[in-house]
């Protein structure tokens, strides 16, 4: 099969930047009072030579507590174990990617999370990211629209089940006697089919959904009122995405090790976070949400 | 040489419980409306007999936000691999602790941690621990105080230098830049003189110590008038705190791993926390801590 593999890296990258304005003018829209800090870096490839870098949108507002919208484009050498540790077949490596997380104010608006991501190290390409969802209050009807949404998205590929499959057994404490960080949505790491324009076409129409899956859902419920109660019971669930984060993720992991910004890779975490010994939720509401942290259809 | 090793164990167990009931009684001397919750719990090990088991007590007060002061003692077969792991000869181990946090309220008091343990691995025997002082304020002098106990405490045995430095070397936030959690003191691991006899009497000498290195600088701060600015850096200081347990620290890692009961391990993660992208501090006096969280001779 013949391909310009040149022309698909430049496009998912255009698409990943796309993504990235969409997004955060999403966030200003709904949150007209929200302040952006953005960052723009360069990092230096294992030789010391260029090796690209990334743009880091912090936000903080009202509606939105904290929220970053990440892309990145790094190249050049790599460490050799690095290299061999991902698969790759020699030491260049090429990657470009979105990240993004949105932790809301109001404890009836559910936190999100989203990565879409492609690599090439050596001679090899493939795709990696997925989409999931964190709420702290048992609004059912939000969490069958999310994951329909990406059920819609990546079923006519064949995929949803396993995809879904693969988010509700990665985004798991383990420590935790298997309770999820959310309620799920979907995930999948180093697809290739063989055919890279194929793959390209497919994921930039599954990445171009997340708008809908999830912006819908903050305008439904962001005049929700909230009591002290929501708030200490999104506290403490916001210690467990922590735990999740920093014991789990392996993209966290393969940031900080790599020597990734760690500025960049931390954004993830939550402004206000609680930890107790031995936390229980007091509401029957939140009772009921403990459930939902366990892998089930939801679409 | 002869000497009986039960005896020894049986001794420092003891003195392990003695510590947590002294420094228990000091958190209800000087908290007096601190809430005491109590667990005694009981594992099973490898092979599913009968492996002992441990005392959780976890605290919130006024003075106190949240403390944990537990203790274990726990024994049987474990993973060959777990085994192999730690340096162990069989799949015999046996080992008993104290392990302690205190996160107080006010910003002005610092925060410490401690633990003692001995292990028994096969026919090998070691002992580890140490304390350090994690203070959110430039209170010069009690960082010298709490350096100056634990100097007078260690270095009549010779070990000052070496375990002092191997705290610095240890409570390290590498991904930030090489940022300490706190001020330090002192930390061993895997000591053994070849006479556990004297090794015991060390071990309880030191440890002794605790309650003098740290609840003077409690009683002469906690008084001290502070404002939303310090508790801001607090709570951020925090945030920097839970990344190096959760993200470093062999500790919660070992027991997480070792299917250890993961409440009485993240008891270690203070009440409230902060994170926010590139937090900077403002006040004079948190930019000058700022410079103190690296290596430096307080005794």
């Amino acid at each position: 099969m013949s391909f310009d593999i040149e022309n698909i890296k430049n496009e998912f990258a255009a698409h990943v930047q796309d993504l990235q304005n969409q997004i955060s003018e999403e966030l200003k829209r709904i949150d007209t009072k929200i302040n952006l800090n953005e960052d723009i870096w360069e990092r230096k490839d294992f030789a010391g030579n260029p090796g690209g870098g990334g743009i880091t949108r912090a936000f903080e507002g009202e509606i939105f507590e904290n929220a970053g919208v990440n892309t990145s484009l790094v190249f050049g050498e790599v460490d050799p174990k690095f290299a061999a540790n991902i698969g790759g077949d020699n030491n260049q490596m090429w990657a470009t990617g979105i990240s993004l997380i949105i932790h809301p104010t109001n404890p009836r608006v559910p936190t999100t999370h989203a990565n879409f991501r492609m690599i090439q190290a050596g001679s090899k390409v493939w795709f990696g990211g997925g989409a999931d969802l964190t709420p702290f209050y048992p609004h059912e009807d939000d969490f069958e629209y999310f994951h329909k949404v990406w059920k819609d998205a990546c079923e006519p590929y064949g995929h949803w089940d396993e995809w879904k499959e693969k988010c509700d057994n990665y985004f798991v404490n383990k420590h935790r006697a298997d309770e999820m960080r959310g309620i799920g949505g979907f995930f999948y790491d180093h697809f290739f089919s063989g055919d890279p324009q194929k793959d390209l076409a497919m994921f930039k129409e599954i990445s171009s959904n997340f708008i809908k899956s999830y912006f819908p859902i903050v305008e439904k419920r962001m005049d929700e009122e909230f009591d002290d109660e929501d708030v200490d019971f999104q506290l403490h669930r916001r210690g467990r995405y922590v735990e999740f984060n920093l014991l789990h993720d392996r993209g966290t992991h393969f940031g900080l090790k790599s020597n990734g910004r760690t500025d960049s890779i931390l954004i993830s975490l939550p402004k206000r976070v609680k930890f107790t010994y031995r936390y229980e939720p007091k509401k029957p509401e939140h009772k009921k949400m403990m459930e939902y942290y366990f892998p089930k259809d939801w679409a």
